[in-house]
Formats: C-alpha cells, sequence, structure tokens
C-alpha cells in the first residue's frame, strides 16, 4: 500500500524538512537581515510594507542561504574535490564564500557580460574563474568541462534541492520576524529563490499568498504560468541582470502549483522603485532587488482582484551588488 | 551642606537620568535601528566594526530621537503654539515629523543652500518652511522673529538638554545591541549627538572611548579641543552639510570633558567611505553619515597610540538624506 503522506511529502525537491534542516545547518555562517518599513512608502502604495533586506546578507544576496546549504551538505569526501557552478554573478559569489568558509575550491563559470561588481565579489572570495559566453549552453558546456577535469560536485544557481531549500530558509526567517504576513513579493529568475519562499511560507500559513516578480522583459515565469508548461525565451531585454534565467524542471513545479500570481512590470517601473529604495529606505539594492517594490506599486498589482486586498506585504529586497556607474545610468536613461 | 552627588548630576545639560527618561518617553515614536557588519570591512579596517544605521531612522536620521523627546516633553500648553527652529535639514525634517505625530505646528527656518531632499522630507511632513540667508546670524534672527509672532517653542538643533538627552539614547540602544564595543565613533557638528552618545556611554562603562569625526574643512570642533574653548569659524569647506555647525555653550563642556579625541579626514576621505557603505554595506548614506567610517581607515586613526588598540569599534551611520544627483557628482570628482 502506498504511503500517501510520503508521495505528498516528495512532491517537490525540497519540503518544510528539508528547508528546516537547511536552516539549522547554515545558521552559524548567515547573517538574520533585518526588516525595514517606511510610513512614506506605506502611504504611498496604500499597504503595510515590511522590506527584508537579503542585500545585507553575507555576499550581498539570497544567494548565501542556498549556497552554503549546498557546500556545507556535502559529505567529506565529496567537498575535498570543490564545488562548481555557473552563474551571472550573485549565486557565484555566494559559492565561491561559502567554499572558502569550508576551505575548498570553488570553480566559477561567469559570462563574460557580467557586473563587474559581480565578478569582483567572486575574486574577493578566492572563487576560481573560468569564462564563457553569454548564452546558456556555452555556460553549461563550459561548467561540465570542469567538472570532468576536476570532479568537483556541480551546484547548480537554482535547480537543485540543496539550494531552494536554502533559500527558503528566508521564509521561515521573513515570518518569525513578521507573523502577520498575509502576501510575499518575491523576485523570479530561475524560480530557485521562491520555491523555497513558497514551500516554507505555505507549510506555515497555507493562506499565505505568494507572488513572483519578473521584468517584462524576461518574462518567462509568467508565459510558463499561462500556458502550463516551461518556456524558455530566445533573448531577454531588462536591466535585472540577476532575472534573466528560465525555470528549471525542479522549479517549474513549484511555480505552477504554490506561487499564486506573477506580476510583469517594465524596467522603468524598475528603475523608479530603486530610486525609493535608495531615497526612501536608504538601502543600495540592485535592479533585481527593487523589482518587488516595483511590483506593489504597479498598476497590475493595484488593480488585481485577490491582491488588492492584500495587506501586510513582505517584499524581498533580494540583493545590492550594483555598479554604481550603472545605477546613475539607469537613474539618468 | 552641599549634594555633592546632585552637583555632580547637574554638571552637564544632560545626565543619564535625563537620557533615560527620553528613551522611555520616545520608545512608541522612534526604530530601534539594525547593527550591520561586514567582514569585507573588518578586513579592510583591520578591526571588528559595528554600523548603526540611524540611515534607517524615521526622518533618515538619528535627529528624530532628540526631535521627538523634545516635542513629546512639552507641556499641552507649550504644545498648542508649536514649534519652530533653524536646520540645515535632519533636525528640520525630524522636528516636522514629531511635530505631526503631536499633531502641533512646526515652523523651520532653512538656509536657502540646504539640500533639496532635505527640504522635500521637511514638506513632506507637513513642516512650514521659512527661508534665510545661509549664514548663522540669519538663521538665528529669522527664527527668532517667527518665535514672537507664534509664541512658538525654539528647539534647538543641538544646543538644547532635550536635544542632547534624546540624541542620547542611541547609545544606550547600541550597547544594549553590542555590549562589547570599545569605541563609538560619532560624527560632530554642533556636538548633541555626541555629547548625548559620550554621557550614556561613559555612565554604562566608564572605559569606552568616545571619538569624534569631523570634516578638516570645517574642524571648529578639533580646534576648540586644542584651545580649551569654542572655536567658531568664519566659513566651512567640506561635501559633509550635515557637519558645518559650531558648538553650543551646552555642547562643548561635554565635547571638551567626555570626548577622548577628534578625528578629522579630508572630504575625499569621506567620499571613499561612502563609496564602501554604497557597494559594500548596501546602505545609503549622506556624506556626513559616513564619516565615522571615513575616520576608522584614515591613517591618524590607525596611527593613534591609544586609538591603534581598539578592537571593537562602533561606527553611528547617522543619517542617508542624500540627493542621488549630488551623490554621483560627488563619486566622480
Amino acid at each position: 500500500m502506498e504511503d500517501k503522506s510520503l508521495k505528498e511529502h516528495k512532491k517537490y525537491a525540497a519540503d518544510i524538512d528539508s528547508i528546516s534542516k537547511a536552516q539549522t545547518l547554515i545558521k552559524p555562517y548567515v547573517h538574520v537581515t533585518p526588516i525595514l518599513s517606511s510610513e512614506t512608502l506605506n502611504i504611498i502604495a496604500g499597504k503595510t510594507l515590511f522590506f527584508k533586506c537579503e542585500c545585507f546578507q553575507k555576499g550581498g544576496a539570497f544567494k548565501f542561504r542556498g549556497a552554503s546549504n549546498a557546500i556545507f551538505s556535502l559529505n567529506d569526501e565529496q567537498a575535498t574535490k570543490g564545488v562548481v557552478t555557473h552563474s551571472s554573478g550573485n549565486h557565484a559569489a555566494a559559492l565561491a564564500l561559502a567554499a572558502k568558509l569550508r576551505g575548498i575550491p570553488a570553480y566559477i563559470v561567469i559570462p563574460n557580460n557580467a557586473p563587474k561588481c559581480k565578478v569582483e565579489n567572486v575574486k574577493r572570495y578566492g572563487g576560481q574563474i573560468i569564462w564563457s559566453e553569454v548564452n546558456m549552453q556555452s555556460r553549461e558546456e563550459t561548467a561540465n568541462k570542469v567538472l570532468h577535469e576536476t570532479g568537483a560536485v556541480l551546484v547548480h544557481p537554482y535547480n537543485d534541492g540543496r539550494i531552494i531549500s536554502g533559500q527558503g530558509t528566508l521564509s521561515l526567517e521573513f515570518l518569525d520576524q513578521v507573523p502577520q504576513l498575509d502576501t510575499l513579493i518575491v523576485p523570479i529568475s530561475g524560480g530557485g529563490l521562491i520555491s523555497g519562499v513558497a514551500i516554507g511560507a505555505k507549510a506555515i500559513n497555507p493562506a499565505i499568498r505568494v507572488v513572483a516578480a519578473e521584468p517584462k522583459g524576461a518574462d518567462d515565469a509568467a508565459q510558463s504560468k499561462a500556458y502550463g508548461r516551461i518556456i524558455t525565451l530566445a533573448q531577454t531585454n531588462t536591466i535585472a541582470d540577476g532575472l534573466r534565467a528560465s525555470l528549471g524542471d525542479l522549479t517549474w513545479p513549484v511555480v505552477r502549483d504554490l506561487v499564486d500570481d506573477i506580476i510583469t512590470v517594465e524596467d522603468k517601473e524598475i528603475v523608479e522603485a530603486m530610486r525609493y529604495c535608495y531615497e526612501i529606505l536608504k538601502v543600495a539594492v540592485e535592479p533585481s532587488g527593487a523589482i518587488g517594490l516595483a511590483a506593489v506599486l504597479s498598476d497590475s498589482f493595484r488593480q488585481n482582484p485577490v491582491l488588492k486586498d492584500s495587506q501586510n506585504i513582505g517584499i524581498v529586497l533580494s540583493g545590492g551588488n550594483v555598479d554604481l556607474g550603472v545605477l546613475w545610468q539607469s537613474l539618468n536613461s
């Protein structure tokens, strides 16, 4: 006789148990990031907003949660050969930092258009950089080559249960800090963060709404939800360099089942939200980090028949790794 | 017979009792601001640094502590006529906000070279703006005129016991969050913040070092310490618009007796520290807010025979109200 609860348990690549275990495992290494609020932004939004400042996480982004869970759950034999990944930046820096803390090598395949400050972060944390072309095929092939040469363990930026569980720890922490949250807004790219957050948050409060924020110029997740299958885009066009990836086969089922809605926003809305973050919240976010605020302030959110009733909204400011020069150009373009 | 303890008690315009009372009075209104730390900045400084993020305080600066103490300690009769002040910006916005919370008028005399964003803050909080010339004489005369016309209570930006006590609450909060601090670095302008902090911190831990950070182009406090009397400068020249005031007769005795040292820094060191705040800490600070980090990284701090032994250093990031345009110019000049 099949055990239904066990089957339920194994439905996704992560569950509340794997997320709780991750929280215990990574606790010595991660920051509990603070929550900020602003009466001015509450008035502008017409909602009560709580900002989870993952830009203050080690490595400057939430990515360190998943990376440290992946690194510290390796057994000793696996660990000695190190890890390899391909990433536009924040996952790369996070993995390098976590590997450094465990004292093992990290081989990082980086596309040659990655923001300079993200590359600098990888170097600062002692990651060994291998350059690739921008397209995903080149990134994966280069990573595979390193994999075979070194015997290192591949840690995918998002399509990996250890990563999803690690990112999910954010939701446990957030709901512990602000139990009254009725809605969470989370940036979506490959879906690692929002998958972990949706699984974790809905295990604690099944009624909570989990909403993705996505750039219109990289709206593969919104299209995937609409068509009921993974859609990948031939090309993307957005200032949010961290939000250009496509869903994976481990994140898609969670996005399909547990993400209540996806709000897409224009780049100019992202830039306006960035300005609010800098000038009102006093937090230095990257474009991907500001998209949650952009979504809450968008017409599609305000007019959404369900979301317009949301009152206590948690917004994940996912990261703060930005070149100030690029920031300035975007604010004045 | 004279009561010596009472005499001691009345030595300065504030003491640990008035600061503790202020803390209780303003608790419903102020944010407990978070502490941030960065391994990267610790390595750069060769010290363990703890950043007290007062830029996340209501109104974007520590000034709201003193302002709310001043406003909420008025009796009802005083309160109805409102308050008046002259300020380069952060105190003005803070006073306007606190007055708004109590529902009383705030008349704000602002010099006509104040940063736009600080003026906007005053307007946003419902302050009634009266413009003056830049020099202190015009500011004071204009304030006196309003005072006589309205019967409002003058709340000086720093030379006021209520303000000093309110700012002092920062030190109680900081030492509660990070008890192991051996040194505090505090920006100095008129001396309201550092007076309150020095009195509060040394009441809790008499061995703690309290160090002021001051721009070389507005080094009146350093000169005052050197000459043993209040020195005022005919003119100042610094990017740190919040640090151009001179000591008052209530703050000078505290600075003279309880501030262990004053570190002066060049504007270019302030700009470099701002860049670190944005790019590494991910905190949007104004120039005055970044000066504490600039001081810790300066040669005069590193080579100071006493301070070089400091290990756990608390840095007050005092405010974050900056025009992004001005910021950009300063980072690229």
